[in-house]
Parts: C-alpha cells; structure tokens; sequence
C-alpha cells in the first residue's frame, strides 16, 4: 500500500494552520485615486484644504445681509440696495450672511424688492461644509467605494496608499500546454493559475504568473524559490496529490516546512500548505473544482486576514431538491443551482466530479455539507452561498426529472428572455418526488403514448394528477443506440449497457424482452446499469458498451445509430397555480414558440406535431385538453 | 420672476423615458478572457474541443479490463496480467475500462493481485465527462465570474465577446480645475466625471473623459457633438441648473431634443435628458450627491437595459433613528448609516447637503423616501440600500445625542478594531428619546457635574435611569467662544449666536443671564437660534456672529478662542444589557485606553481626570460607582 498523504487534517484545523501560522505583510502602494475602487486603504486619509474654503453661495441670486431683510411681506415688501448679484458656487463677501435666490426677487434697476425676510445663511454653503483641511477622510482599512473616489478628488487627493499582496503562481506540470495552445490528447491548457490571478485580482492582490514547471523536482525547486523571494506568499498548482510525478512536497520540504499535506474535504483532498522563508505556499490540487475549493476556503480568507476585501457573498437558506450523500468526516461543498418554489428555496446539486467545471459554470451558487454530517436529505435546511447576483434567483426555474436533450435547447432559448432553467436528471420518479414534494417548478417526464398510460399505473398514480397541467415538448423514440447501427437481434452479441431498474425505459425493455422470450442471463452487461439515457448514450460513445437502450435525441446528440423501438412522449408536468406565474408562463411560450420547434428539427430525433399541446389527465388517465387562458397568445396546436 | 426648469416632471416619469427612448446599441468587442471578469457575454461561447478528449485515468494506478477482475476478494484474490500504468490524468488505453488505485494491489513483479473486483468506469473520467466540443459554455448575457474564467481556458476559449457601451463624459464649468490642481477660491476640482468613469467602468463601460469646457456655449455644442458621435451615451456634467451660465439645456436644444430638464427628486432636481442623433445625452448636476443620484437613478437603469450589469446592492429595512421630514411630491434620496440595535435595524440620516459628500463617504447606504410622503417618522420600516458589505452592519455602532470632538476621536480609535461608529448629533433631547425607544446602542449626554443632575430633572427624570451605565468620556466646560477672545462681559456689543430653547447648553446660558440681571433683549442675535454646539462655533468660525456659548472642545476644534463658564460632564450612557456585547465592550474599553486619553490631551480643552470612571445613578440622582466586571481588564480610574 502507498500512503498517500502525510496525514489529513480537518479543514477546521487546516484553515486554521493557515491562517496562524504566518506574519501579516503589511506592504502598501499608492496608485492613483481613479484605481483605487476595491482597494483598502493602508493609511488614514485626510483632506488637503477645506470644501469650500470660503463662504459659497448655493443658488443663482443676490448675497445680502440678513438684518437688512426683517419685515419684509406681501404687504410690506423691502427694497435691497446693498448686494451683489451671485451664482451658485460663486463667493459669498464676507459682508453679507444670506444669500436670495433670482426668482425671489423683483427687479428695479439698481436695487430690487423682496416680500420674504431672509434668514441667516440662507443659501449659503459655509466654508468647510462638506470638509475641513486635514480632517479625516478615510480611516485606515476602509474598502473604496466609486463615490468615495470623487470625494477624494474633490478634496485634492491625487493618490491613495493602499494595501497590496504580492502574490506569485506556479503552475507544474508536464500534461500542460499555455492558454492559445490547442492540447493533443492526455494534454490539458494551464488554466488554474488563470483563475487564481482573477479570483485573488479581484481582491486586489498582485498577481505573478511564473512560467510552467515540468515534473522535474530540480525545476519545480528553482521556480518556487525564485517565486517565495518575489512574494509574499505562493500558490502552487497540482503535483499535490502522490503519484509518481508529484513532487511538490518533497521539494516544500527540502527547501522549507510542510505544515500539512492533505485535507478531509472534497473537492480538494490534495491540498497542502508550505512554510519557507516565513512565507505561505498553497499547494492547489490540480483538478479545477479542487483548486477553485482552495483558493475560496484557505487563500481567500488569508488575504482577508491580511486586510483585503472578500468577495461579497449571499447566503440563502435552501432545502435540496433530493437527498445528497456525502462521506462521514469530509467537508463537502457541491455546486447547486438554487430557484424559488412557492414559499422556499430548493437547490439542485450540479455534477461533483472535481474535473467538471461546467457544473460551476452551470451554478448560481454551491452548499457546504459539513464533515460531521453522511449527508442531507430533502428535508434539511441548510445555507447555500450564492455566486451570482440573489437577483437571479427569482429568474431561476428548477426543473426535475427525466433528461432530455430537448429540454438543453429549451433552457437555451429561455435564457434570451432572462431565465435560468436548471434541469435535475432524476429520471420519472425522481419527477414524480419533486412533484409531490412542490420542489421543482416543473417536472419533465418520459411516458409511453397516453392511450397506454394505465400500463404506468405504478407511477402515474403517485403524481397529484388533479394538480397538473401537461404540456406536450415533443414525441420521440426510445430505441437501441450504437455506433454500429445494431438492432434488437444483435443484442446477444454485443455488450449491453442497461438502465436501472425501476425507469421507464428498463420496464419497457423487459417487457419487450418478454414478449419476445429473450432470457436477461443471455445479453451480455444486462447487470451494468447506469442512471439515465445521457450515461447510456456516453458509455457507448466512450467505449464502454457497445448497445444500449435511449432515446432517439439523446443517441442523435452523441452522434450514434439508432433503431427505434417504441414511442416516447416528452412531457413537462407543471402544477396548475404555477401556470400563470410569469417565468412558467415564459417556459411554456417558448415551447410552443416556431423557435423552439426549428431548433429541434435542426437537432433531428423528434416528432414535433404536438409540441405545445397543454393536457391534463383525470384520475383514469382519460385525457383532456386544455386550453389555457394564460397562454392565450400562442394558438393551440 | 425667472422660470428655472421647463417642467419638473416625477423621478418615476423621468426615468420611463430614460429607459424607453433609446434603441440599445447592442455592441461588442473581443477582449482577452482573463480581462473578462464582470463582464457580460455578447454571444453565446461554445467548447473548442471536448474535455477530456478521450478516456482519463482519475487517479494513480492500473488501467484493467473490468470482466478480469471480476470475483477478486480477501479469500481469493485475483492476479491481473493485462493492464498499463497510469498517472491521473494519462490515457486509457482503448481496451481497458476501468482503472484501479494504487493502494488496492499488491505487486507481484510482472502482475498484481487485487482482493475487490472494479466496477465498470471505475476512477475514469470518460471523454466529454466536463464537456463536449461545441456544447454551449456561456449563454448570451451572462455576466463573466471569476471560476468560469478557468472552465472557458480550460475550453481553449482565448478571447470572449463582451457586451460594449462606450460613453463620453463631458464636464462643463469655469470654476473648475483638473485633479492635481490645487483650487483658488471659488474654483473646485472637477470631480463628477471620475466618480463617472469609476461608477460606470465598474458596470463595464468604457468611458472617456473630455476636456473641461469653459462656461461658453459654443465650447459646449462642440464638445456635446463629438462625444455623441464618438460615443453611444454621452453625460454633460453641470450647467444643469438655471443660473446665468447655465447653458447646457439650450445647447442640447439647438442641436437635438431636450427630452426633460428638472426632476421631482432631491438631490438632483436639475436633471436632464436630451437627444442628439438619436443618442441619449444626460445632464449631471454640478453638486456632487445630485450627480450620484443621476448615475445610481437613471445612468445605472440605462445601461442595466443595455445589458450590462448592475452593482450589486443589499437591502435592509430599518427604522429611522429619528423622525425626517421631506418634501410632499418630490422623491428624496438620503445618506444613512445603518447598525443592529436589540432585534432591529436602524438608520441615522447624514447631512442632506448636496454638496456634502462627506456624508456619502461616512454612510454605508442610503434610503429613498418615495415621492407621495412628507416624510418618516421613528416608526416607519423602510428599505435601505446599503453601500458597503452587509457584514459592516454588525460592526457598526450607532451614537445618538451631545455631539462633542471627542467623539470624532473615540470613532477613528475603534475603526482600528474594526468597528464603524456612527454619532448622530441630536443633543441631550435627542439623547433620551433614542435611549427610550432603544433605537441607538449608546447615546452621548453633556450634563452638568453630577452632583447638579437635580437641576436637570426635565431632562433625566425622562431616561430610563435604573436600565443604564454612564460612561465618563471627559470632562469639559462649556463658555464663550469667539475670534476676538471675547468674554461674557462683551455679549452685549457683539453679534450672538444662540443655542434653541430646551437644550442644556441654553438653560444654562438662561440661568446665568437671569442670575446677572441681563435682559436677553439687549443682546444682538438672541433670536438667533442653531441645533449644536458645532452649528454655533461653525457661525462664528465663518463671520456670520461674534460671540456663542459652546463647549471648549468644539471652540478648539475650530480654532476659537474660549473662556469657560460652568463643567460640563461628556457621558455615553449604555444599556446595562449591551454592556457585555463585543462592539460596546470594544468601545469602553477603547474610552479607557490610553490611547484615547493621549489624543483629547492632544486636542485640548479637556480634562481627563475621570476618563473610563463607569458609573449608574439611582432615581434620586445618588451616584454609584460600577465595577464592571464585562471590563475587568482595564483598570477603573
């Protein structure tokens, strides 16, 4: 056995280490004012000369004495000899102590009439109003704002010291090819050092992308020396896990000290953290998500200590939409998509795959599970941290259930009209749950033509029928996909890739199986079973399997042969009080928009006669079409 | 009488016709993806190529033919012959499917035993896994982040289409200097077009700043007419209102339309929209806060339909720590800071001067009081918008009551435990009525000596007295400030400048000039009356009076001469219940550092003897000296 790590630490104890173990820098550069949003002030700022440095009148009018103006009325006006004329921002003479705005005034030649007395320092701006020479404008470690800086600019400051951290990033690695470089195969672009540079840029520090460092101990050794002198702490990306090429800790520890090497928390297992020169080096695991958990738990918060300003997050307070499994003793954090669902928050969680950084990308935000949890179910509250605008959250619908690559184009084409649509792969049952548990907006499913819903009494009737409306997304084919264009006779002679048990698609195929007096213990792989038509349509494109049983759109999306075997109807189940709320009623236009039709026939796979038609279903499965006012504007197919 | 506006019409019109006048420019540019962050794409971004390209071991190992390890157990461990070495992240090879760790086998030179079978795509990661080639990564419209910015290199994305808006910035005004000029009196740096480009850079525009043009309206209608044809929006800072050099409205008129000139809003009444070429041109107000609110109210929306993003903003609704009145029929928008008192939020007004913007500076949001009220009374919930990081909210402390110098001092000493303080001057009244409804944490009182608190039972006999712990800041005197060094004797042949009947500082003055049989009639300025101890020193500082009554802290902090009357005692009472509270424990013991103490001896005007001495009163004014245990760690004086 290999020991892969030192010793894993609790991200308790490692952000802990992190934070204590090294000196705060304390390093400051003044940069122009006009640069100086997000920055932190180092010094406290004082004005340079007051605002105004005299008495300033703040109307266009005359400045007068006020003693002068007592009495005056409609009845009694009083005539001003002694004035000037001003405008606003002029100055006021030292003589007066008023000032009178034009239109209160009535000329007459070289004096003018007034029927109001003036009160002292009417319309005067007095010298040092808004600030006074060398009062304090800025305290030390205030975060700039835009309107700060004209404030600063109106008080003569040209530039501003403010905090820096210099930060220098080492990529390692032999597989890697720069940004601009189109890799070969087993070759991937360096790109977490990009996102270190933007992410801690962000925070104001200044960054240094130093050269990649092959897998050689000797070059990885003179490249982090070289960087630790530079800086005021390293961030050194991937050779942190233990294979044969990772040499990033024997050479922390040849050069300096490793403080720890491996952490309880997923992403990011790899993680270490260096001490040479007194200075920190972060060992960022090199699969992205792993590396984005470390730069946002451990660099993050030791910029923050060290005076920089962390990104602003949100935190809202989500259910799941389905229970999460997660291992006793990590800190997990997964991506979710969170949405707004009658009176709650419900997430979906994304793909946890440390490689898969669309899940991010696909993301409006990720929860925390902690180590001394197995997991959530769909009952537990607990916080998700947005990272998008909470704005976007009320433009999120959450969809769960059966996966489509229809439902790709159709997320697609509502986002021209501003709305998130997050797809859970759960499958009908997984439609089903979230339909009784009001924890999706809508819920796609994959049923055999309505004339034989009774067949699916198994789960139709779990669905609060009476409730929904269904709306028609397309007819399409559940069939046998391949590369090879093989059909059900072939099925003895290739490897097989199956559905789980339970899926429509796996009662289908055994009915078939049956009616045709084909044994399972004959088709090789019937026992390999995979979650849904997408992980089919992948195992067979990447090799794994040589048929398998899908739908015609998801076999034409990996590009495979198909051979259909039955018809499938691709239905959205919407709760009918959700029909009307303005982001569902989008969703439903835009699957009876021509758009959404075209975008399908381009795809190919599908059977578009009835998309758009809105039905529902009484408790004998005896249909009913509907024609919804709400959507009164696209005609009924 | 002069018309100042064409029409004021209302905040909520003005801004209709800001957004609906326009068509959006909707232009692009290519920018390098590393510059892209908060940025928003202008076209859907899809992959390069698929990532991972082809099948990748996910950890360091064996990749094997699942079918051969099938049985493997402790009893009877399997031997795999056929297999390659991989690293994380090499090649599969095409007949292998599916890779097993390192630590689960046991080397046997040319082979290895293994005692668990390997499932199926076990530790690969199957091309296409993050993405595949051409799959959509970025919607149109998404606004760039810093991770997505690793997943988009990671996709071989080098440069991204970003949404563009280029804006000219124009500032008009003979009274103004470039940045780095020092200002003669009556001149102003010209500051409004940076706080411009710094506000509307940070949502993505690309601004450019114009020369300064001279009040001239030739100089004006050329400079308009290149900045409208260089750019899709263009803003024209002051020469907004209707003084005699005003001459942005009929510049714009002589070449375009002028859409509205003068708003219902404060501060930024003189607002105005024009046309020219189709283009929008946005009349800024000269005074700064005004200038604010057309950027946040009307710039920010219109960009916001253009596609770019808007800041991000944090509401808390709060209650007013006081009552404010505001105009029936204009919207107003006022500077507020916000802290958490008991289970509520409250907010104290700053300054509502619009050229005051040091009170933007100090506060951390603002509040709209909506067109149809006349204003707010201490009980009303309303929204603030906060303009710092929410989590500022928890470490601000709110003040509300003797405004002294001292207090200044104390804010800038606690801002170095990261505390923000916030005073409201509302004078001893103010004091007790904060106090009552619990709308402050601590309040600032000016009392006479201790053993004169019967004196004041108008005032004491109203704070909840057995609730509270009065703090001693310092001890100061109250008397005669003036420029000339005047005393009490001179208040008859100078010009005086009063206290408003109620507060202690004029029952005081009262008594004295009742127990000297002066008649307040023969003293010139009697009538005038002013809110603070500030307001008076600030009047005479200006030449608007000659002599006042203030406190000798106030008198030095503005450079007047004093001669003292009567002591005056500077307490912070605080509710015995927030003693404990971190922030208050924070802030007493910051009023019995050392620290504090040095920097009043260094202001002068105060005596320190008592500094820190903690004390309660019982309802018969008998005094009780407190050793607070919550402040054990300082000693008691």
């Amino acid at each position: 056995m290999v020991k892969r790590y030192l010793s894993l630490i609790s991200l308790e104890r490692a952000i802990d280490l992190t934070l204590t173990s090294f000196e705060k820098p304390d390093k400051k550069i003044s940069i122009p004012v006009i640069n100086s949003v997000g920055r932190v002030s180092a010094t406290p700022v004082y004005a340079k000369y007051s605002v105004p440095e005299v008495n300033l009148s703040a109307m266009d009018g005359f400045s007068v004495r006020s003693r002068d103006t007592v009495g005056a009325s409609d009845q009694s006006p009083v005539t001003i000899v002694d004035f000037t004329q001003v405008n606003t921002g002029n100055i006021v003479p030292p003589e007066f102590d008023a000032v009178i705005m034009i239109e209160d005034t009535w000329d007459k030649g070289d004096c003018f009439q007034i029927r109001k007395s003036a009160s002292l320092w009417q319309h005067i701006r007095p010298a040092g109003e808004d600030v006074r020479e060398g009062q304090l404008v800025l305290p030390e470690g205030h975060r700039i704002r835009p309107f700060d800086i004209g404030a600063l600019a109106t008080y003569g400051i040209v530039n501003v010291d403010v905090r820096e951290v210099n930060i220098g990033l080492i990529p390692t690695g032999s597989e890697l090819v720069n940004l601009g470089i189109r890799p070969g195969p087993g070759q991937v672009v360096e790109s977490n050092t990009i996102m270190a540079q933007v992410f801690l840029g962000e925070m104001g520090a200044n960054c240094t992308r130093y050269p990649i460092a092959r897998d050689d101990p000797k070059t990885i050794e003179e490249s982090l020396c070289r960087a630790v002198e530079e800086n005021d702490l390293v961030l050194i990306s991937a050779g942190s896990s233990a294979g044969t090429r990772d040499y990033t800790a024997e050479v922390i520890e040849s050069v300096g000290e490793l403080l720890f090497h491996g952490v309880a928390m997923k992403p990011g297992k790899p993680a270490m953290l260096g001490k040479i020169d007194d200075k920190p080096v972060i060992g960022l695991p090199g699969y992205p998500l792993a590396a984005q958990t470390v730069l946002r738990e451990f660099a993050g918060p030791l910029l923050k200590s060290w005076g920089l300003p962390e990104p602003l997050y949100h935190t809202f307070r989500v259910q799941l939409s389905g229970s999460l499994v997660s291992d006793l003793g990590f800190d997990e954090f997964i991506p979710v998509s969170v949405g707004h669902v009658g009176n709650k928050f419900f997430a979906i969680p994304h793909s946890r795959g440390s490689g898969v950084q669309m899940a991010t990308v696909k993301a409006n935000g990720f929860v925390h599970i902690p180590a001394f949890t197995e997991g959530c179910d769909s009952e537990t509250e607990i916080d998700a941290v947005l990272t998008t605008d909470p704005g976007n959250i009320e433009r999120t619908i959450l969809l769960s259930g059966a996966y489509d690559p229809a439902l790709d184009e159709l997320a697609h084409l509502v986002r021209d009209n501003g709305i998130f649509m997050q797809v859970r792969s759960a499958g009908n049952i997984g439609a089903v749950l979230s339909l009784r548990h009001n924890s999706c907006h809508a819920a796609p499913l994959s049923l055999p033509d309505f004339s034989l819903l009774p067949n699916c009494r198994e789960i139709m009737q779990l669905l609060p029928l009476s409730d929904l409306r269904f709306v028609h997304i397309a007819t399409t084919s559940l069939g046998i996909a391949s590369l090879g264009g093989y059909s059900f006779e072939n099925l003895i002679t290739t490897r097989f890739i199956n559905r789980r048990k339970g899926t429509s698609a796996r009662m289908i195929f055994d009915t078939i199986l049956k009616s045709r007096g084909i044994d399972p213990a004959q088709i090789d792989g019937y026992g390999h079973e995979v979650e849904t038509h997408k992980a089919v349509a992948e195992a067979i494109r990447n090799g794994f399997a040589d048929t398998g049983i899908c739908t015609s759109g998801v076999a034409e999306e990996n590009g495979l042969l198909f051979v259909p075997l039955v018809g499938e109807q691709l239905e959205l189940a919407i709760r009918t009080d959700l029909m009307k709320e303005p982001n569902i009623s989008a969703l439903v236009s835009t699957i009876r928009s021509e758009s959404f039709k075209l975008s399908l026939a381009n795809k190919g796979g599908y059977n578009l006669s009835q998309t758009g038609l809105i039905r529902c279903l009484s408790e004998d499965f005896s249909v009913k079409e509907h024609h919804s006012p709400e959507s009164a504007s696209a005609p009924l197919l």
